[in-house]
């Protein structure tokens, strides 16, 4: 027997028929000898609703009035579902985020979890019950308020109760089948992964694979927790996202997959005098307009004019306030211009066993440069190159590299509509 | 300075608009200068719409799980009205149930209040913020659950947090004027009463004036909170309902007003054996069938026989189980036959004023009869007369006992098409 925890997003429990569907699949689980904690998302786009009846109140609805609002959402789909699931003859008891045990800090809106009690949770389970935890939510134990963990916060609920119940295993239920080598609607060809090590997965989600949030693998990787991402529709086995332990030898490709990214836009600040200091100068005004820079690049200085040009990447949302808070502080910084590109893409190669092979990245420029492809800015981690092109270049970009490092399926993929949650 | 505690029911707070325009209400109390609670029910038709929800997943919905499902209404309704009074510039904090401390027993769907501790609340008025309160909602320590308080809740939160806060006065706000001397839709010249006993409402309550629920009466005269029954449409003085302390008199009509309800049915057990422990057995039967039996009443033996009947009248939807329940006994209880009447109509006549006046009981037969009604049934307490007629002629008995005890007014009252929650 082993404790499994399921996570099912919104778009698994939209209706009334779905939530039923979703309690079956919990109850077989139940039936298989298995205990069973499942943390759950708001129903449908319930979330977006509320969202948008607090603007139609207030432009600016008060954080933790907003918390409070949102919850809601998930204190109705587990309440359904625990409903769903006692009307199949099984024992269920759904819990709020405080029920739970999930205390965060008290930043509305994107609270960090901190600690994870799950005392009525483990009771349920002892007395033979299937736990129903609300996702997405926490508790603030000073403020005495209730907290929300912000975008794919389901996903972290899920992953922070395994590990506080030490469960076997984790399975985020979504409307994909796993992860992929490659975006299916863009490469054809792309695959299935069997299996992912979480620093692998990490640096996918970080590139622009959607299925899974970073800030869920993170935790994974750091309590140990393994991850099955599959599908909530059929009965596939998905992707295993494992922790290797230190030292361990996981049989492993040498590239895992080729995330693609259009969200984000290039700024190069050109002119700027080559001297200690300015880099930091310069990203601590862009730090204060609160943007999340991605990649950076800063070329060498020309000898002659003791000028270089530093550019950088961020998603697009956030280009404007960055070049305006630049802009105020031009004559401090001394740079020469602002260039703005959003007409860019990225793509990132990922693999583990990158670290102990040569010549990928090599292999990653001869393969774009036959396919014609322009590279206009390179980054590159221990298990990850990076490249920017055109945006109208990437797609073939990533077949292309998708072929060469041999990660072509047999087949086309199945491309589903939805997204997940 | 003054601390009111307002409520206002779900067709108060139906839509995003009419939560704007109570919270401007709201804003213009706090602007007078006075403390504000506010109780609050779920937007318009939520709850029942969370029933059906609850009941499309499974025919019998767990009473716990049910609870967490209704109370998810008020929460969005609390957080919507308090980032609105935010978004006026005044500062507002919502609470559930449990953080507002009304404490219940464990009787989910219709938990009774043990305890209200509203800690946060008064903390929140020490700060100068407005405190929004979720109506409906409590939680039971023992078992750490989130309960309901069942039908009329709302106005049982609002008049137990106006006594726990020791507010000057609860208003509840409703879709009504105030309280009718008859129902306005019957009786054309009914108007409206501007002060009534708590003991006169709760006899009004009980004979079928649907405004206030009777428990939210019960709780405002043994806690002495005076509660102002008013429309949340206009800014007219609605009914005062009051606790004359002992002794104290008040200048009151004899006859406060006429109360009709044509939702019940009348039994009739014919040939009774007249012998002593009969009734008791009868109704021991009836209280089995879980019946809410209103009137009784026992006919004069016939010597000869020495049988006798027994009448009672209760909701027609609850006569079927009790026919079915008496029926299924008749071999012990040894009654001759059973006979079932759902075309009756029961008239209330209440005054405290009653007490100390003759003649109110002659007056009333006597306008009955000069308007050719024949009265069935007549049951009486210290301030009411009640009469079972048919239900054809219950309007006509309640214009004439209406224009008989001079409740008259000038003109025809305002009828408006909803109703209260």
């Amino acid at each position: 027997m082993s404790l499994i925890v399921q996570k099912y997003g919104g778009s698994s429990v939209s209706d009334a028929e779905s939530v039923k569907r979703v309690a079956k699949r919990i109850v077989e689980t139940r039936k298989a000898g298995h205990d069973v904690v499942v943390a759950v998302s708001a129903m449908g786009d319930t979330t977006d609703e509320l969202l948008d009846l607090a603007h139609t109140v207030t432009p600016l609805p008060e954080p933790r009035e907003l918390d409070m609002l949102l919850s809601a959402g998930e204190r109705i789909s587990m309440a359904v579902l625990a409903m769903a699931i006692k009307g199949m003859g099984y024992d269920a008891q759904s819990f709020t985020g405080s029920q739970a045990g999930m205390l965060t800090d008290a930043h509305h809106g994107a609270a960090r979890i901190v600690d994870v009690t799950p005392v009525r949770v483990r009771k349920a389970l002892d007395s033979g019950a299937i736990a129903i935890v609300a996702g997405f939510q926490g508790f603030n134990r000073d403020t005495m308020d209730i907290t929300t963990l912000g975008r794919g916060g389901s996903d972290t609920t899920a992953v922070a109760l395994a590990a506080a119940l030490d469960a076997d295993i984790c399975e985020i239920y979504t409307d994909v089948d796993g992860i992929f080598t490659s975006d299916p609607r863009v490469v054809p060809r792309a695959h299935k992964i069997d299996t992912v090590t979480s620093e692998e997965m990490l640096e996918l989600a970080a590139a622009g694979a959607k299925v899974l949030y970073i800030r869920a693998v993170e935790y994974a990787r750091r309590h140990g927790v393994t991850l099955h991402v599959r599908s909530s529709f059929s009965n596939n086995e998905g992707t295993l996202v494992i922790n290797p332990k230190e030292g361990e030898t996981v049989e492993q490709p040498i590239v895992t997959g080729v995330a693609i990214d259009l969200s984000e836009a290039k700024i190069t600040v050109v002119g700027v005098p080559d001297v200690p200091g300015k880099a930091a100068q310069i990203f601590k005004i862009i730090a204060r307009a609160d943007a999340n820079v991605d990649m950076i690049v800063q070329n060498v200085s020309a000898a002659a004019t003791g000028l270089t040009d530093i550019s950088f990447t961020l998603p697009k949302s956030e280009a404007q306030s960055v070049l305006t808070a630049l802009r105020n502080e031009r004559d401090d910084v001394k740079f020469a211009s602002l260039q703005h590109d959003d007409q860019i893409g990225k793509l990132a190669l990922v693999g583990a066993g990158m670290r102990t092979n040569t010549g990928v990245s090599a292999r990653l420029f001869e393969s774009l440069y036959d396919a014609g492809i322009n590279i206009d800015m390179i980054s590159t981690s221990e298990i990850r190159i990076s490249v920017v092109t055109r945006a109208d270049t990437i797609a073939e970009a990533a077949r292309a590299v998708h072929t060469a490092f041999g990660l072509d399926g047999d087949v086309d993929a199945v491309v589903y509509a939805g997204t997940g949650r």
